[in-house]
């Protein structure tokens, strides 16, 4: 939008592109609503008040206009979608802008991967900025798919959409000084730099905070949230599909202190998406126990841009970007109207941009991640000790939970084998690496998936996203595992040699290529066929995901094998 | 301060420098004010909290430490001080950063002006930020020492201390597209551009605000500080020594709209700094007039230094800059000690700092900046016309205001010229070209001087600055205008040929070299002696540097005549 436009057009020398007429606008600056009309020259804002001229007018009597919403922080990846189909399930909901950190995709593919999300960006009807993977890999006990040290993030810098580094997960490196942490913290000087940090407090807090992190999600408890509110740290929020921290935080949030908080999801999967929504859900969810609605809207608005030093960004006002939501009243935060840059983009429920149909017609494809060693029968075995009384160390599944808990078990034996055991809830678990076809297979046992026949298998296995399986006998966990490698990655169920259901992800073996509904139904297949196997979890393909992330819980397992790697002992095969 | 140290010091791995004890902090964060300890490394806050260990201890208790103030938006030359005199001044009363446009200076010399700034301001024990001066010269009716275009502020952008570009008072220029005007705006794109638009309103507002003006200091109503709140602009709450705008402002202010608001002193002379106080005094008296003095606080730290995006500054919290001031308590506003960089350097109302000395041992010289044609008693002569009923414009003064009225008075002649009238309050008023040495001279009359034998002189004389001259008789205007000339320029005031008092600014012709005592005693001499001609002004040297101000007031007189210029006429001499 060239200014000398969107000055005649604010001055009422030239007619708007659009006019907005009749709404109430809510004014993050002046915390006021109040009727005004919108008057938008390109992907601008030109003046708020009116009457205006304009080409075209949009009747807004009735509605409430806030500016787009905007998640603080968010894994895209976690939906299972590409960014494309992301954006168009989101801006559904209202929200036109995201902080995305691509960790599972650069874990996976490194600088291509990020990349990529940059590329497909440009082709969503929402704004996508990145914030640069700070954890790559994010521990030594897994293998990744690449390391990014701080001169591989440093050309990044200079993308206008890269808006620093995201959620530094090493806080103990930070608060030791370790030099290659400390040379990412570095080379973002005068940039954001996002924190995760679930616990930390005390002095190391302090450093933390010293180092210039700015933010964490991570705050469970109000006295968590309070003491990094006190350290000059923004809170964001979380409210994703699993961790849920909103209720214990919304009651600290108060007039005075607001533009320390923001609202974000973190993760949040497909059918959370589209079953509850997004930052409208939050918002929605805010008001409901109790926060002023002009606040909360606040927190997913005018507060992330400005702690991202976005100044066009969340306000309806002379200047700014024409990305608003028009909503039916301040309770239900229904989005009825999205626009971005200045264009309709969703009505009712769904998004009506064609920006992701182009992208459709003309992908940008990203190369196959799955590379394996040859598979065979033989990686899946492990042969028994000499020992009559055998024990091994077994990883204990907890619903809906990223920690695990550690049991250690008599070994079932067969024909010098340790074997699964389903009447004990004994199933044999496998994490092949996938990134460098190394045929590093770490093995070990879980139990709480509750499988009685078959095998499950997935690509998504946080942070190294490895090849995990999980099964009763090994063929089936062999043919699981091989059809993830035919497909490019996903999700498989298997049973006698036969694939039950799938979901297709050939994105870095993380993301489909399929529309939101599509995935969503497929998701659901897999859950069945998984349930159909004996699983009683509500999201088998979540709690396996983690059981490869080394960093938190008593017990995992990587393609190295246990971690903690002090419990790799002989005992355990 | 090395990023490995600050977080060895916050970790408390390693002793402090220095630690604050047993002070209650003010958390612009949290809105709350606690005890603490702080602990300081180098330049830097490392950790709030402790105990900690230290080199040094100071002992804080019975004292509320809050983040060091910070001045908004201000002209550093209307105090005529130079740049660490007036910095050693106002750190006395708690400041540690201004935001400084050097827009008299810049009028002067240009770009040279700027650099003089820049580099005296790094022997100042405050942090001075420079904001571009963007009116040079402020109107073509005035001969300025500079022109400065987009091209020529363009270099300075790459400097660290500089923050984007000072009030853009042409709004006009903006609102009708100006390109030149428009260039300025374009070059600091996604920098601060502050604003300064009195009475601006409606559609003329929202363009002005379109165009990326973010703030306005010039809002004397409740209803106009209003208006450009709801259009996304800070307002800048000013409380100089003229324009005191706080008491018609504070009500506005509110915990869910106060980082909105920041305050500012535009123009404070010298006595008024040392009399009042400065922001310190603005907070004090804020609270006095009812606002929270926790909001007042974070008027005058956190919120400037957000609006112009420096994100270490204005916060007692780990990683930020070690600027604070210890006070008495929250009403009083006295500063009892003030750190800036982590040093001690003002203590009971008295900079302690050295480094204003450094500077005084070592000056950055600047060139002289009066360049006048040489003067002759020929310059102010105004030959009578033939008509025998000859009549004048005449300039009314109106004390303590920048506007003026006009009058249409009879002539006084005598000999064939136009004279002086003491006893009807009539003065020659004269103002010479003195950049360019064109030999240029714009004479008139003016009345409310009072003056009643001899000449006062001055080259502070808004916003050109050239050198002006009103007496009574054409003697003693030679005799004060050659004075300044000598002196390098500044203010004189002559009787019969001898100068009764002066006081020299040779930086500039706007500052003085000597410090805020002496000029302030200077101030005095000049004024009594003023008084002692007959004029009754309270500041006549003030009144008189806005008889050029060309772009305020019904009748002004600048060295190409009157103005506005359809009031040359022949009657006028």
């Amino acid at each position: 939008m060239e200014l000398e436009r969107l000055i005649a057009v604010a001055a009422g020398h030239r007619p708007a592109d659009l006019v907005l007429r009749g709404g109430r606008i809510v004014n993050v600056f002046s915390h006021e609503v109040y009727e005004a009309d919108v008057a938008i020259a390109g992907d601008r804002i030109a003046a708020v008040g009116g009457p205006f001229h304009a080409a075209a007018t949009v009747d807004c009597r009735g509605l409430i206009l806030c500016p787009g919403f905007f998640d603080a922080h968010v894994h895209i990846e976690s939906s299972m979608l590409s960014v494309p189909e992301f954006a168009r399930t989101v801006v559904a909901h209202g929200t036109t802008a995201v902080a995305a950190d691509p960790h599972e995709i650069a874990n996976v593919m490194g600088a291509e991967g990020i990349r990529y999300i940059l590329r497909t960006s440009k082709y969503a009807p929402i704004h996508v900025y990145v914030m640069l993977s700070s954890c790559v890999p994010a521990s030594r006990w897994e293998s990744a798919g690449a390391e990014l040290g701080a001169v591989d993030l440093l050309p990044f810098l200079s993308d206008p959409w890269v808006l620093g580094l995201a959620e530094m997960m090493n806080y103990p490196g930070v608060v030791s000084g370790d030099p290659d942490v400390l040379a990412k913290l570095k080379v973002v000087v005068d940039r954001v730099i996002d924190g995760h940090a679930p616990g930390l407090s005390g002095p190391a807090l302090q450093a933390y905070a010293a180092a210039g992190v700015r933010s964490d999600h991570e705050c469970v408890t109000a006295d968590e949230a309070n003491e990094r509110l006190r350290a000059g740290m923004r809170v964001m929020i979380r409210e994703g599909s699993v961790a849920r921290n909103l209720e214990a935080l919304v009651g600290l949030v108060n007039p005075a202190n607001a533009d320390q908080f923001m609202f974000c999801t973190d993760d949040k999967h497909v059918d959370d998406l589209l079953r509850e929504g997004h930052i409208d859900y939050v918002i929605r969810r805010a008001i409901r126990l109790g926060m002023d609605p002009l606040l909360a809207i606040r927190l997913a608005t005018i507060n992330p841009a400005r702690y991202y030093g976005l100044r066009r960004r969340g306000a309806i006002a002379p200047g700014y970007q024409a990305t608003l939501v028009a909503l039916d009243d301040l309770e239900s935060i229904r989005p009825r109207k999205v626009w971005n840059d200045g264009k309709l983009v969703a009505e009712d429920g769904v998004c009506v941009s064609d920006q992701t149909a182009y992208l459709a017609a003309r992908p940008i494809v990203l190369r196959g991640s799955i590379n394996t060693h040859w598979l065979e029968l033989s990686h899946f075995a492990i042969p028994a000790p000499a020992s009559d009384h055998a024990r091994v160390h077994v990883i204990e599944v907890v619903d809906d939970q990223v920690f695990t808990r550690r049991r250690i078990e008599p070994a079932a034996v067969r024909e010098g084998q340790l074997v699964a055991d389903p009447d004990r809830d004994l199933v044999k678990l496998a994490v092949i690496e996938r990134h460098s076809a190394s045929g590093r297979v770490g093995l070990g046992f879980v139990s709480g998936l509750g499988l009685r026949r078959g095998a499950v298998a997935s690509t998504v296995a946080h942070d190294a996203h490895n090849l995990i399986v999980a099964g009763v006998n090994d063929a089936d966990m062999l043919a699981a595992a091989v059809h993830l490698i035919k497909i490019r990655g996903g999700l498989s169920v298997v049973e006698g040699g036969k694939v039950l259901a799938d979901v297709s992800l050939p994105i870095g073996g993380l993301m489909s290529d399929q529309p939101a509904e599509t995935v969503s139904r497929k998701l659901q297949e897999v859950g069945a066929a998984a349930a159909s196997l004996g699983c009683p979890l509500q999201r088998p393909f979540m709690s396996m995901s983690f059981l490869s992330l080394s960093v938190i819980g008593s017990l995992k397992l990587t393609d190295q094998g246990l971690s903690p790697p002090r419990l790799r002992r002989d005992d355990t095969g």
